[in-house]
């Protein structure tokens, strides 16, 4: 499967380039594409020094990197990603786009702040033409330790989505990431509880001294 | 501590009855105060036949017990909560009042449905005398393992509360049940997150097949 990463070059970008390069075709995209390039030759140095030759990691721009994936990844921040859509939605045809954006902003402490859809995911659904298929999901695996790939990940992920065969896809994407658990949160209207997890794990953290908090139902 | 539970012959009545006899003096209330007698007389000999003979449980009235206690917890569902507590509000002085309370409702799935206050902890604090201090705990653990005595509960459990001091007392109060673990989740008006994890807990539960959920940050 070819898997564009949106915001590649941020760490949640490296952590899944990194690990679902042994199974899946990546593209590391960035607004600049010198910089794409270069990051995605260093997570192929990172990957060979661990003795793993076998991927296809390239660098390159968001408009080709688009036109050419079966799934994007979107971990951008919130702030932008509209405008950031709306410029690329030309290019948008049937792709399944995981979502991993959380509105909030930081008061005192963090804080959901949803559109008035009620999520990033049911937003960007809207932005985008109705042939794509938004699966919101990963947004509480923390980044640093995504990108730590010897880091076993022994947390859930909740994956919200009206299409059924896209979210058994992102599913499948959580199953290839090892110890992962997906779980089926529902429809695309359900995103804003899993969205507004991720304020509420951030400030669980600070305030009781934690970091970098996953979630795990048993 | 003297400790009321209304509801408290219900089975998250039955498990916080039977896990903190040991350390504390439980009221079991009811309308019924017959059947709270009978109960607690239950309970009492649950924990007798496991070897346990130092408690005092005792079935009394919500009227009794209010008057007469430490901590009140309220495991009693939301629907009646308000006017419960209209009624018995005159019994309140400066007790701490554990709120287990969510506003939920079934359509397709479990759904949140916060009163305008934004949850029901702060609806709670409205009602009763200024004094009163409301802590928002034990949503998320579930009624059917809690009273499994020798069930090991290995969850966390986020605390919202106001006052300081009150919020030290339930942690405590978490700590006295074996692996459970109490997590500061700040002022009461964070309540409605943890509130609102119960339906989604739940529908998680049936959408996967699972059953019971708590919850582990790690």
């Amino acid at each position: 499967m070819k898997i564009a990463i949106l915001g590649g070059t941020g760490s949640i970008g490296e952590g899944f380039a990194l690990r679902w390069a042994e199974k899946h075709e990546i593209l590391v995209c960035s607004r600049e594409i010198e910089r794409a390039k270069n990051v995605a030759s260093d997570y192929k140095n990172t990957l060979s020094n661990m003795g793993i030759h076998c991927c296809t990691i390239t660098g390159c721009d968001n408009e080709a990197a688009i036109k050419d994936a079966d799934v994007v990844v979107l971990s951008v921040p919130y702030q932008g990603v509209v405008a950031l859509l709306e410029k690329l939605k030309p290019l948008f045809k049937d792709q399944i786009v995981i979502s991993l954006v959380v509105p909030m902003k930081k008061n005192k402490m963090f804080e959901f702040v949803p559109p008035r859809q009620g999520s990033a995911a049911l937003e960007i659904q809207e932005i985008l033409p109705k042939t794509v298929k938004v699966v919101s999901a990963f947004h509480n695996v923390s980044a640093r330790k995504l990108a730590k790939i010897e880091f076993i990940l022994d947390y859930d992920v909740v994956i919200c989505a009206d299409d059924d065969d896209a979210k058994k896809t992102v599913m499948e994407l959580t199953h290839d990431i090892k110890n992962l658990r997906p779980l089926d949160g529902g429809g695309l209207e359900s995103s804003y509880m899993i969205e507004s997890l991720t304020p509420f794990l951030i400030n669980l953290a600070i305030r009781n001294k934690l970091s970098d908090l996953g979630i795990k139902f048993a």
